[in-house]
């Protein structure tokens, strides 16, 4: 089976294979320059910080749906231990077993693959069980702040929460964009925003996960055209699932990460931000982002923070 | 057995038990304020960013010296996988297994107790292996951004790297403060770099574990003077290893963690960091340094960022 | 709150601190004799081999409603690698998290406490996150092999199935005594069959976990005048669930590990024992059952056999 | 590179593919027959119990030599919670991450492969990170209890403890097999005693690691000829290591698990059992090594016993 020429056709007019070298293992991060943050930093008025990343824990987004992914388990290896004797200082010490990707995460360059290959053309076997992603783990990003741009689609769209159907296409984006009142530019980190975490802040996690409004397949030529250099929202499948086109799975997946080299991220709570950016009039802020650098990751969790 | 008279004089002196209410639970990171973020932002000038986290990996800093506290395990569950079947798009997704406080982490305030007590004087019993800290445990911070001061004790000292008997106290820091060229001020987050993480880089996990310079127990009413926010180095133990005084263990610790309820971050590497504000001739920028959320965690990792 | 009198009374009954010596760590299993065994042996004539263990898997019977008894996790941390170049001989090599009580296990005996106290009266606190269980940990027990006896009490009551309201009593297990034909003695393993494994087998975890069967609060009694080594059974919960008696929780599990020192089986898949055993007319075998002997652990994993 | 004519000339002859059906996933376990137990059962006289397990824990036999085999990690989740409230029956319990073969293990026979295959000729590319071991995982292994027989090639040849540099050939075998006063014979499992695990119980990991005695590239021919079921020894790496022959790294595991499908166990404390045997004047006994039955593992922890 290949997949269908109408996403050949985006994937070869979104391609950024070579654009920053053949062995560049960032994509379309390079796309934030020294001056793409200095404009970022300008754009911090109020102070004001809003946190994006869920807590990790047990009671996570994660429901088994996709295996092996699991929810933080949160494990206690010393408490109160007074290592040095009675009376001492105690301490407190955790350990975890997670899922890279099983929280607020980015999907790593080489999370995904199609016809043999990952970004840049590499093949895919240079993923491997004894060392993970020996090409673009997402230890390779040595950081990731820049200005974030929030497109609140739903709100835009004068929805709480978009439905389970729902594909964001570049009409949507556009117009949240207008709403913004911003234009979206080189280097910037777009956080799209559909209200379907909404489910799971409120415990419903079957609902969450399945169906989900999403990104449509027309989405990533529109991110492609304004160079954004990454891309997030608030949906455990970050495109819509199940797919527009049948038995076409995870396009954008294959056309974000694949052919433009672009980061993802999933599971990021945008309501917070949604208000504050309602509230303050601007959608524009400084947002620090950095994966935690798993060497060999495919994937990694982040704690993002937007600063307005 | 009790802590010596000067540490409980020292404690006495520094104590912030109740200066942000009875229940706060993220002590000294009260006083980043949106305005001191808002100067924080205005600290970038070239855009430059410097990451302080090492890769998360399973030859990490570690060496068995502090029992069950485990580098990184990084595991797949999921290589080229072709879930929805064959020629479709393929996935590959990852697990970890870690101490959380493993890597470049932050203490959270429930890391150690003394006397039977944490921070804000809440029994240390509320720490359970149940759900970890129920009081001040890691997620209860939404955002750790601010102003960051570069303290180069060591290339103040004209030291490649202290020895390892070096304890770094008011002196080095004001010393280090002097060349730096700017006033540390409340909020803001202090690095104090003393080179030893250099024993790591060149392989040698032994001679960075032990023994080690590190905050001497004079350190930390320097740092209650000043009103910092949080402070972080680039060793395995924070704090001078073996202690300055025999037989009192982790005083800066129980100070710092307990008495303040000041955030302390260990295993930061900031030698590069250390070049750009040499390099640049000042070193003061914006630092992004939010802990992973992980409810109930004593510590968290986290993938610091300096942005000049 | 204390426990009401009726348990009280027969944990006086029951009780066999000091049995064994102030120090005993394994308690009933001292009952395990060279004699017993040889006897055991004795009880071995077709050579039948029928394990009773799950498959340890994600897919395994924990629903979530133990909070932290994960479901094993299976990864991967080398495929086909060929360590030492191309062509040479490659290996395949795995990791795995999980609750040492997720799966087919023991529970250790210091796996509960009541009123402050484990088996042989030590106190609670010897259990700590730094180790485990210092008193009585599971890896204290050096083998676990002697006479099975099937109680098949689903079969004696000619249903496949107890009721998930159905707590097994005296008269359950004299009757599915007698229609084994052997009289329980002194050292052996009692297997007890409730049928309640079928809802897991069939897929339903809901099921299987809760309403379920099990023990009641006065089998221990029996048990312990037969002086049983050990007892396991087919439930998630041990004993009937939810109890007997309004808000006395758990007092099978305080009676048997707390009080008598005697070892717990749960999850054990007796659905294929049932069958040979009621096809060779006989109900006693040959056991083996030692648990992986984790340093400290309060459960662990077993893969048990019958040999008959 | 191609395995050398020597390796693959013994390859041919002790060739078990397609022996017990294409279709087979256990290979020589297949010799353990009803009658073989029925034997093994009655070889047991005195009714004396040995471990040969090592205690699973942090301070296990892992130097970090092989990448990603971690010890076990003991971690807890809950100590002493009353979760019924205040006074009732409290539970502790505890949670693993280990290596599945860190510790006294039975490698599987998808533990390697060469040339492409597995045993039984099956493609290498069957063992995958979201699965396992599709073919011939561990957990189709339904129980392994046979006859033991101890070899002790140490004890045979007059020392404490093989050299380093000692392989375990033919002679060997036969010379333990005469002092062992029985003959080997289908079905059996052969224990062969070097000695080395001396070095890890006197707390000398590095030297219990490398360099270690082991088997003989040509030893398999001799278990062949026997038909062993299975065979376990003293060491970590199984054969002697480094190799016999430059250059050709484990072509003992290649010719056990690739070309007869038959079991390995490394790691097994055969000292106590050195001692028993030499006491009672016999060498052979029931041994119960059944692994623990992990979905797709390529090898298991276990917890063997002799019973005498």
């Amino acid at each position: 089976m290949t997949l269908p020429q109408e996403f050949q056709d985006i994937a070869k007019r979104v391609n950024n294979w070579g654009r920053w070298g053949r062995d560049d293992e960032i994509g379309t991060l390079n796309l934030i320059t020294d001056e793409v943050v200095r404009t970022a930093a300008a754009a911090v008025r109020s102070g004001r910080r809003v946190p994006l990343g869920l807590p990790l824990q047990q009671d996570g987004v994660q429901t088994g749906m996709i295996p092996g992914r699991v929810n933080p388990l949160h494990t206690m290896v010393a408490i109160n231990l007074e290592i040095f004797g009675p009376g001492t200082v105690a301490t407190n010490d955790d350990a975890v077993t997670m899922g890279l990707q099983a929280a607020t995460h980015w999907d790593g360059l080489a999370h995904v693959s199609h016809g043999g290959r990952l970004y840049n053309g590499r093949p895919a076997g240079t993923v491997t069980a004894h060392g993970g992603a020996a090409f673009a783990g997402i230890e390779k990003i040595p950081s990731l702040v820049s200005r974030g741009v929030l497109l609140d689609v739903a709100r835009a769209r004068g929805e709480d929460r978009l439905e389970g159907t729902h594909a964001v296409g570049p009409e949507d984006l556009a117009a949240a964009e207008e709403m913004a009142g911003t234009r979206v530019r080189a280097g910037d980190i777009v956080l799209v925003r559909t209200g379907q975490i909404q489910h799971y802040l409120a415990g419903d996690k079957q609902a969450y996960a399945y169906p989900s409004p999403g990104l449509s397949l027309y989405a990533p030529e529109w991110f492609h055209e304004r160079d954004v250099a990454a891309v997030a929202d608030d949906t455990l499948t970050f495109e819509i699932f199940p797919p527009e086109v049948e038995n076409l799975w995870m396009p954008v997946h294959a056309l974000d990460l694949v052919e433009m080299g672009m980061l993802q991220g999933q599971n990021w709570n945008l309501e917070g931000l949604s208000e504050v950016c309602a509230e303050e009039g601007r959608y524009d802020f400084l947002l620090t982002a950095t994966p935690e650098p798993f060497t060999g990751g495919t994937g990694a969790p982040v704690a993002p923070v937007a600063v307005l």
